[in-house]
């Protein structure tokens, strides 16, 4: 299971009138890591299959801690939680580290965290104009962010048996 | 029950680079119609509680159909679907009504739905910096806009007894 | 001469930490100020034509007061003040007025100023990627908002003669 | 004579509806290298006395080339042109470098160049509500990065005499 790691610059246009990261800026936020995920580590043909051809169907996001603007970027983690033919869940950590740095496995980790969210997103045919399945390498891609914390792995297996 | 109607004005600049209105941008939709709803029906010393003593805890929203720039306003109904002593969630719907009016009340109304979607809201002590209360003022506006289809309104009125 | 008048929607989410409408969003309002002027007066081929072929080249802003939020929408009035037979000029001034409406003409105009501005437009070929000319319908479209207070206007008769 | 390299990450979202980064959002783009230019290089006291005690008072803007989303940051550069008692222009060009380097002083440098603007800058005393004059510590901070090709610098210095 691995998590994708997104450093995402704030701009000061980012906080309102109350001098805070605006809240809906925070899906800005996600959009700029799921755009660095479906670019950075995913294989070629994914990133054009996601780019061209998915379409987001659900947000839910819980905002933990308000956030102010300043110089370092926030990250943003991002991982899969659950993949249907049709649909996949993302999930995602906008926070600090510690120390600045990812904390060793098995070790604590003391993170700042200012929300916790996650998108469904819908492969989706805009020729035809209608949901599609998951390819498969859309779906291998996908696998290796998996985390669904039991449903989720099981499920996905199921789809590409 | 009522639902609070807001005619929310579009801009060009609301369409991403597919020519649909962003789905990010819908967020800032609902806040436009929350920001009406504290200022136009609600009685000042309610406008300005809530106005400077909440925070947004929560988002979800589902995206129905893609929305396209035009010139008219699109709808969004706002209303309360549950009260809590420390939190109140509102309800959207964003839409064109199918006659360009709310259809009368029984009659057929075959809207057109762009996204459905809640907020929950957490008045805020920005002083003492905690979560506060509702006054009983705010609960009397809001309870005007309840409509929990059950379990809200028994635990609103649990909570004024 | 006629001036474009478009009542321009603020949100609350066009201030920024400072309390003001932000200085980057007043060219939002251009932008919507000019989509509208280029839907509403023009007629159905200039529309088009100026939607789909036209690029900005150049804004300049002169802000005059601060701007905060409120229900009511600001005017921004739209006029040409020069044609080039590959270019035309577009003023703007973001204001109320003061009565709420145009004051007579000839009247005292103490209007509330916030910004002035102008914006070079270039018409533009998006197939062949090159500027092309205006058009014969463009040129007696925008000559219906010239006000170029002497140069503007002959220059412009030197091109359709 | 200095110029000031900001860095400046794009964001999808930073596209309008013909895909190309907005006209507008140059202007966001100009206002994070303001705040850069603020905060990295001058001192605290000028960091402070710019940050609360200062409005934007006018922008111009050419726009050269279309700019689209890509991974890189685009390059922001800043320097002043000009020094008033009360008033400070800042220059920038918003572009490539040729190898992504800064090129050799006295080398050639075929940037690509997608916009060049100018910024007013006016000192206010925001709790006086009215301008100020500069300070000698933001004088001396800003004639660091002045490149007026001829009348900046020599005006910059009758105020300082």
């Amino acid at each position: 299971m691995a998590r994708h790691i997104y450093r995402c610059p704030l701009r000061w246009s980012d906080m309102d009138a109350f001098g805070h990261v605006n809240n809906v800026v925070f899906l800005r936020y996600l959009e700029e890591a799921r755009v660095d995920f479906m670019f950075r580590p995913a294989p070629d043909g994914v990133t054009s299959s996601f780019t061209e051809g998915t379409v987001v169907a659900r947000h839910e996001i819980d905002y933990v801690r308000p956030l102010v603007h300043r110089h370092e970027p926030v990250t943003v983690e991002t991982w899969v939680t659950r993949i249907r033919s049709a649909a996949v869940t993302l999930s995602y950590e906008v926070k600090d580290y510690a120390a600045g740095e990812p904390a060793v496995e098995g070790g604590e980790r003391p993170d700042v965290l200012y929300a916790r969210a996650s998108t469904v997103i819908v492969p989706y045919d805009l020729d035809a104009k209608r949901p599609r399945r998951l390819t498969a390498d859309e779906l291998a891609f996908l696998e290796g962010f998996l985390d669904g914390r039991d449903e989720g792995r099981e499920k996905s297996r199921a789809l590409v048996a």
